[in-house]
């Protein structure tokens, strides 16, 4: 048996209430639904702010708001803000949610194509999101899909710019990123620092597959509808969040794999420090 | 014993004078250089256009004095020409090229970082260069940087739009690409469909190495200043196109290996059956 850490993505930037009723969208709808997760059993939530219009927004204002709630139901979580560029979001807004100081903020380490659009983070806009995150305290959650995007996360452990312990976070089967099978997933993981934390991730139809992968070999987990809205492969039936969640502790408890807790995996170093409310 | 493309690169985009003397800008030198190589044995020329300041030009014009002078001393070479993107040539420009009728062009199936820049082929654009081959019986140089390009081209196969027989040129060590460890070289081997021709290529230090594992196991060679300056890792002395080249050679004679000749090459439906000038 092993530890899990359990990486709640309930949003995302893509999935819309047209595609999906139980997306969570409204501050107040992340709130609960983090809550309700919560009690289920996560160790960290990775959050996505979205305008009333429903469209990815990179405001402060929002995102605040729903740290404040997370915060009053969820005390102990680790809280991670996402930093996406994925839609032409520009540096400066990119930025704003490191300045309130969440636990840990998403670093995606290169430049991708997703299926339909480029999502663009140049060498310099990585450099300047790394510093601004040593800056206010923040750990940046190290965002991988391909090879080369392990490699450029370790040259800025290399530079100085990636302090303290390191959580990576390895998204498989974006169409132009690399692929869940075992040589590929094996790959990556030979590249990852001894003794630093890791968790997977089945974009679509693979998170299931990559969700039992994980656990099988008591790596960390990250689910949530921000990259599958569906319960099957088959995509016949419409998953909510708790149901996805629900299904990787029975396949923990099956394996009796227990959770990480957030303050646990916090402890480790991924608190922020610098957030004064923490005592 | 086995037969070896070799793909020769001599100019690309990035080095210039300035680093070393022996880079070929002018067309009368790109002309003269492969013809040096040819002599040596190459199969494939992969030709970069540079204006007359030497800077990257995707100039139809310039392609055509080129491939005139190097079609008048190497009759059967395959001639490839890039479509980069890279420092922001735009689609229709990079089009430019594919209309004169090389054998093949370059593709390059994603996005990506190099050192200092970001080089954006949007899935749009990818396609586009595509359909535009397809119509003038240019086959793609179906270029890799990292694991999830190799996926994209499959996708591209399945839907169609690259056709016939397929050569995979794979890049390995670019700061944001995929490494050249075994363990990544095979992961990318073993996704390149069965009967497929493939080329592995090192960026800059790599390069040696790299060109040393292809010929251990009879794989493609691409070769040339364009991914590498020096003749030694150390970077002590500064290597010209023929000694490259001529090393290569020298590495598969150990091993009994022979060169694949651009006309075996080209008769396996390399050759751009729509270039009038061959019959």
């Amino acid at each position: 048996m092993a530890g899990i850490i359990v990486n709640f993505c309930p949003t995302g930037m893509v999935p819309s209430k047209m595609m999906t009723a139980h997306v969570p969208v409204a501050v107040s709808e992340i709130v609960e639904q983090v809550h309700e997760a919560w009690e289920i059993g996560i160790t960290i939530a990775h959050l996505h702010a979205r305008a009333d219009d429903g469209r990815p927004s990179a405001s402060g204002e929002t995102y605040a708001r729903i740290f404040d709630g997370v915060r009053r139901h969820c005390p102990d979580l680790v809280i991670c803000a996402s930093t996406s560029g994925r839609g032409g979001i520009a540096l400066e807004e990119r930025t704003e949610v490191i300045a309130l100081r969440p636990d840990m903020c998403s670093l995606t380490l290169g430049s991708l194509n997703f299926v339909a659009e480029a999502s663009v983070n140049t060498p310099d806009t990585i450099v300047a999101l790394a510093s601004k995150m040593k800056e206010c305290g923040v750990h940046p959650e190290l965002e991988c899909f391909d090879l080369g995007m392990v490699n450029y996360g370790k040259v800025l452990v290399k530079k100085g710019l990636v302090e303290g312990p390191r959580y990576w976070n390895l998204l498989f089967g974006n169409v132009a990123g690399f692929q869940p099978t075992l040589l590929q997933i094996g790959a990556a993981l030979a590249e990852i620092p001894a003794g630093d934390f890791v968790g997977l991730a089945g974009v679509g139809r693979f998170q299931l597959a990559v969700n039992a992968l994980s656990v099988s070999q008591g790596l960390g987990v990250r689910v949530g509808l921000e990259d599958n809205i569906w319960w099957d492969e088959e995509r016949t039936r419409l998953a909510t969040n708790a149901s996805l969640l629900g299904r990787v502790h029975e396949l923990m408890a099956l394996q009796g794999h227990t959770l990480i807790s957030a303050k646990t995996f916090g402890d480790h170093g991924f608190y922020n420090t610098q957030r004064f409310s923490r005592v």
